[in-house]
């Protein structure tokens, strides 16, 4: 079996991925993959690509299997849905070894196991940078939540960090010692998934949105409020992890401020009328609540105005 | 409003798809699409990227966005099903202008238009090169037609033309006068789909499989036919196109071997019984008959054995 040939890839891919669902009628291997399925259904799609969203100097080839799969997990659960499958097209470069192809098929191979995922097809091409392209499905049980539900008085809530993710790419790309922030740069290389806390608020009607936290909750907030609604922030102690406050402090940024604008957390944002609150934590038990939504436009950090700059991987 | 931002570039988007379809209960700009679906539907995904799939040399803004879509379309087409709806994720580098994006969406949305595809969501990156990233879904009201399903005896079909598109291809990359290949180059540029004779061999169930022929009848007939078959096969006057048996006589190459050698030619190869044949010419009145399968494993070409060396791109 060799890795130059496509026939050899696809041979390779069967180690790691079985080809048996019970989600699909037809599975890798034919023109389609045929999705069983008598209900509505999510479907989202990223692009992971080398020196955009990762670099090969300091991601394993486990953690770009991980984390490409990963950021469509979060997309999924942040409609309050379960992940069930996916496509995978890959963007190869010349020069990648077996052994980088074995990590990188382990990484996202665990990750889909625990999940419950089944690869259902895919394509494969040569190209100059190193790209993985994932397409996931999945399903609510309850409702599927969206952004822009949400009414003035709604508490808001995080489920995850914020911030963290962000010190570990500063901290990876020379920043500090990555010893001495550890759990951020595993946020950033691997970051946490909120699938049941996410699909139990699905279950909830009482819960008004959730989103994925991908760009930050300075870029991302006003995409979940909408038109019309600002919010007003204040993130009580505990909020915010110990590397970010320790990472901030030794640098004199605001620990508040660098949260606030983040970027790769995939914490999940949410809403629900103050009553449901108990109701969101029984739910999502780590839900911290971070603020309100109010009437007046515009989002206040501790009663003050913030601007809307996050991380952008566009610009 | 700007190309720069990706809010820019989204609202961009917006001018040539609308948001809104019946197939869809949550459209572009949440965390997922949500599909309106109470039965079984297929999935495919497709790379497009510059220099492996396509050259700006000779592909319009145009084409480039119209063939990144039909590839997609003629996967859910092989399995007799009715392309629905599709994600996109676009790989951007730097340079490209309004005028470049513009074009492409209209030869996306044109075809889009024409068969009625929903465009519900997606990713933008920034990259190094071009490249288009579709996803797309279907669903048969017939069933699903799978390859490996023929048996010994089955008459196979063409619909669509073979080799056209590899001349086209030759042509482009300098080997003859474009002027002179008029239908090959747009058989490479834009190929022709066959939705509407694909979606009626699905409702037949006397039909026993179809599939996309875009590596070449050579390499996707074996795929087609599964372990433990083969096939027989002769091309009639007239199953070659006027064009590949001309480029072919000026350089001297068997026309049947090219042909049959092929690729990027996104017909559609199809198998039924003897007795059906009528049937398959009232769904797909452009079905050409080219051969039989047969017990004997390997592939006859008018009698003799042929190689399976296609088109592969990942090679």
């Amino acid at each position: 079996m060799t890795l130059a040939s496509e026939e050899g890839f696809l041979q390779f891919i069967d180690r790691f991925f079985s080809r048996e669902s019970s989600h699909l009628l037809v599975g890798r291997g034919d023109d389609c993959a045929v999705i069983a399925c008598q209900e509505d259904l999510c479907l989202t799609s990223d692009l992971f690509l080398e020196d955009v969203h990762f670099r090969r100097s300091y991601f394993s080839a486990a953690d770009i299997g991980y984390k490409a799969l990963a950021v469509n997990i979060s997309d999924i659960a942040a409609m309050g849905a379960k992940p069930l499958g996916f496509t995978l097209n890959l963007m190869i470069p010349e020069g990648l070894t077996e052994s980088f192809w074995s990590d990188f098929f382990h990484g996202m191979s665990r990750l889909a196991t625990e999940h419950g995922l089944v690869l259902a097809g895919g394509d494969l091409s040569r190209s100059s940078l190193l790209g993985i392209d994932v397409a996931m499905w999945g399903q609510s049980r309850g409702r599927y939540l969206q952004r822009q539900r949400c009414q003035p008085g709604d508490l808001l809530f995080l489920i995850g960090e914020i911030g963290l993710a962000r010190v570990g790419l500063s901290v990876l790309e020379g920043g500090a010692d990555p010893e001495a922030f550890p759990q951020a740069v595993s946020a950033h290389l691997r970051p946490p998934l909120h699938c049941g806390p996410a699909e139990a608020l699905g279950r909830n009607d009482r819960v008004k949105g959730l989103m994925d936290v991908s760009d930050g909750l300075a870029r991302d907030l006003p995409r979940f409020l909408g038109v019309g609604r600002g919010a007003s922030l204040s993130f009580e102690p505990g909020t915010i992890h110990e590397e970010v406050s320790r990472f901030c402090q030794e640098r004199g940024f605001s620990s508040q401020e660098f949260a606030f604008l983040g970027g790769e957390d995939y914490a999940l944002l949410g809403a629900a009328p103050k009553e449901a609150w108990k109701e969101v934590l029984a739910a999502a038990p780590g839900a911290r609540h971070i603020g309100m939504v109010t009437e007046e436009p515009g989002i206040l950090l501790s009663g003050r105005p913030v601007s809307e700059q996050g991380f952008d991987h566009f610009g």
